[in-house]
């Protein structure tokens, strides 16, 4: 048997998980597949943009000069958007344009249909337009040479679409870390496979985790091991390190003797970097390294394996994609009642959020058992009690991890 | 020539979007394939949750009155997890017990086995455990029959962990929507396949709705047709509508004769819902639907495009999947200064978001045109200002529609 040797605090475990994780390769993406990740440069524009002076309406480019209401106007070419008028506009003359047409050598400004007599050879005007209406001018977006998007910034729909203005197709973005998540325990039984028998319970684990690394961007994978025989469990780490950029297990890294998961890491040659956090739920948490891979053992009931999941390993997926600045939302809750931490360590509360005049209220979503998979799904946030043992009086603002950003409105 | 017959408010437009909006065909999903998705029915407990009472820790399960400290037990039998014990637990016995072992009949306590003198075939307690210490009591967690999810719930991860320990291995849920996004306009080239000619652009819209449709959930793609010409367009709209549940364009939609894309669309048999809205960016969306199939003609400029999608495409993708509740976060914000709205419609202002004493402080993000790419991967959220032409006095709270939730924290 074997005892925690030392157990360290929370955000001292946090920084050695960030500090020891490596960013991912860098790879070329097509527009479409890059949304989500980061970018690993900066982003430079090729052209300026808009590349020339343009229309922002359907209407006529003439001289501002000319414009006076009830004028009529000789219309002596057309500018469609992606072909450009073949003559320049002189004193009374105008060109029809569209939208995104290319302005006309001579014309200053754009008068809307609606604000003429409508489409013809000849038009009255009805509302005079100033130099520079309805134009938009070359560069007036983003000028050659500039810094379109930084190196790091996660890259959604807008950043696509800034992108591909400047005729970028592909662009520059750490890797997704592939996961694979081990399902241990010889009292686990797939879902929806048969009965339980006494003693056994359908495995929920090793779903919630490589659904929550899908969430934060992995490509996760299960890896069934439903066993606690010790060359099981190493045949299926040893296969899990042959792909894998974090391996994470649950359940056997506590002190019984049946905890093998621990053991057989060690064994495999992988450098425990800390075993045991003081954290309440998730105290046997055990992290190490082997070359570039990351091995999370989490502890096996449900609530402490999605609570360090969490706070643990979805930290180090965002840094291996370059996403540093994408932690969970955190805010100042307050609770109605005094809170008692009793466990001398750190208390990751389960609570839900209620939006008050005096800020967020905390309340805890009740019985707080490792076990009670129910919780989670009525959890808002993580309100982070202690490590004081004396608690938080009622109305003292804490830090929260956001759970459901939804809530935050 | 058509000019707007009737202009709608934004709300009333909103309205007539989720109105018409079906909801989608239930499909039963593995667990990690219903990630993101709503249950399309109340999931109950097929069994207690823990199944049986088990132990939350590795030690001893044994009789709290027999637990003197200082005492010496006999270890008669071992459950580890899955394989209950042979034997009952008489006084002064103990049963070697792990994790999620089912607890042995005689025996009302586990003690840790922190707390004895280690793993033998006797041992000494070193603290005494009350009655119910360390043991999980079956359906602690959940009842069989309760409802454990309600229809409509968004499948995260905590949800596929409870309906896992309930041994359910797929999901009914609504199914994704099929996106198909048009590509319209002579003047636009693909990203990165050659230089741009006088007067032509490189293609965004149709990348950034396809990335904005997929994060929303959807099964979005492109469809190619990069001309202005009627049987084109005609073809393509006909293609999209053989498989789109959601058709979405951009451009083609004003009132010039160019604009070919609602007049399209009603020749297929669309039937118009509206077209133009008193809103800016985004005055001539149209919006119509033909069968079960919905159409959204966005404006050209990528700026109104982009906030036409968020505002009307994303809630009405949203509704098919079932994910009513899953608006984007809406918050009060002010500014520092006056703000003026000359446009005599709503103008959803880009914004950034600034945490201050008094709120959220708003910011405009520069140029408001709406031909501004850039200004979009800047803005935080969307501030509504208007409809009335006065403006917004400094200070005033007003509504913004976040559209970077990691900024609420």
């Amino acid at each position: 048997m074997q005892l925690f040797e030392k157990l360290i605090e929370y955000p001292e475990a946090e920084r050695l998980v960030l500090e020891s994780t490596p960013l991912l390769p860098v790879e070329e993406k097509p527009l479409g597949e890059a949304l989500g990740l980061a970018l690993a440069r900066d982003l430079t524009a090729t052209t300026d943009s808009p590349p020339f002076d343009n229309s922002a309406v359907d209407g006529y480019a003439l001289r501002s000069a000319d414009a006076e209401v009830g004028r009529v106007f000789r219309v002596v070419d057309e500018a469609p958007a992606g072909r450009p008028a073949k003559r320049s506009v002189g004193e009374g003359e105008a060109i029809k344009i569209f939208t995104g047409g290319v302005i006309p050598e001579g014309a200053d400004a754009v008068v809307m249909v609606e604000n003429t007599s409508g489409w013809g050879e000849e038009f009255e005007l009805k509302k005079s337009p100033t130099p520079g209406t309805n134009i938009r001018d070359a560069g007036e977006d983003t000028r050659k040479g500039d810094i379109i998007l930084g190196a790091g910034t996660e890259v959604g729909a807008p950043e696509i679409a800034l992108a591909a203005t400047q005729g970028y197709g592909v662009l520059p973005v750490y890797r997704r870390p592939r996961v694979v998540v081990l399902s241990t325990g010889t009292e686990l039984v797939e879902p929806d496979t048969r009965d339980l028998q006494p003693g056994e319970i359908f495995d929920s684990n090793s779903y919630a985790v490589v659904a929550a690394a899908s969430e934060a961007g992995a490509e996760a994978r299960r890896l069934y091991a439903a066993s606690d025989d010790a060359q099981t469990l190493r045949t299926a780490i040893e296969e899990a390190l042959l792909s894998a950029d974090v391996v994470v297990t649950s359940g056997g890294v506590s002190v019984g003797e049946k905890d093998l998961v621990k053991s057989t890491m060690l064994a495999l040659g992988v450098e425990q970097v800390f075993w045991g956090v003081k954290f309440k739920p998730g105290k046997p948490l055990f992290y190490g390294t082997r070359d570039e891979t990351r091995l999370f053992g989490l502890p096996g009931n449900p609530v402490s394996a999605m609570v360090c999941f969490d706070l643990f390993v979805r930290p180090a997926l965002m840094r291996m994609m370059g996403r540093e600045d994408k932690r969970r939302p955190r805010i100042l809750v307050y609770f109605e009642r005094d809170i008692v931490n009793k466990f001398g360590r750190l208390h990751a509360m389960r609570v839900s959020l209620k939006r008050t005049q005096r800020g967020w209220l905390a309340e805890s979503v009740g019985a707080q058992g490792s076990g009670l998979v129910s919780s989670l799904t009525k959890a808002d946030a993580l309100a982070l009690i202690g490590p004081a043992s004396e608690g938080i009086p009622a109305g003292e603002p804490i830090e929260a991890i956001v759970l459901r950003d939804e809530k935050l409105q």
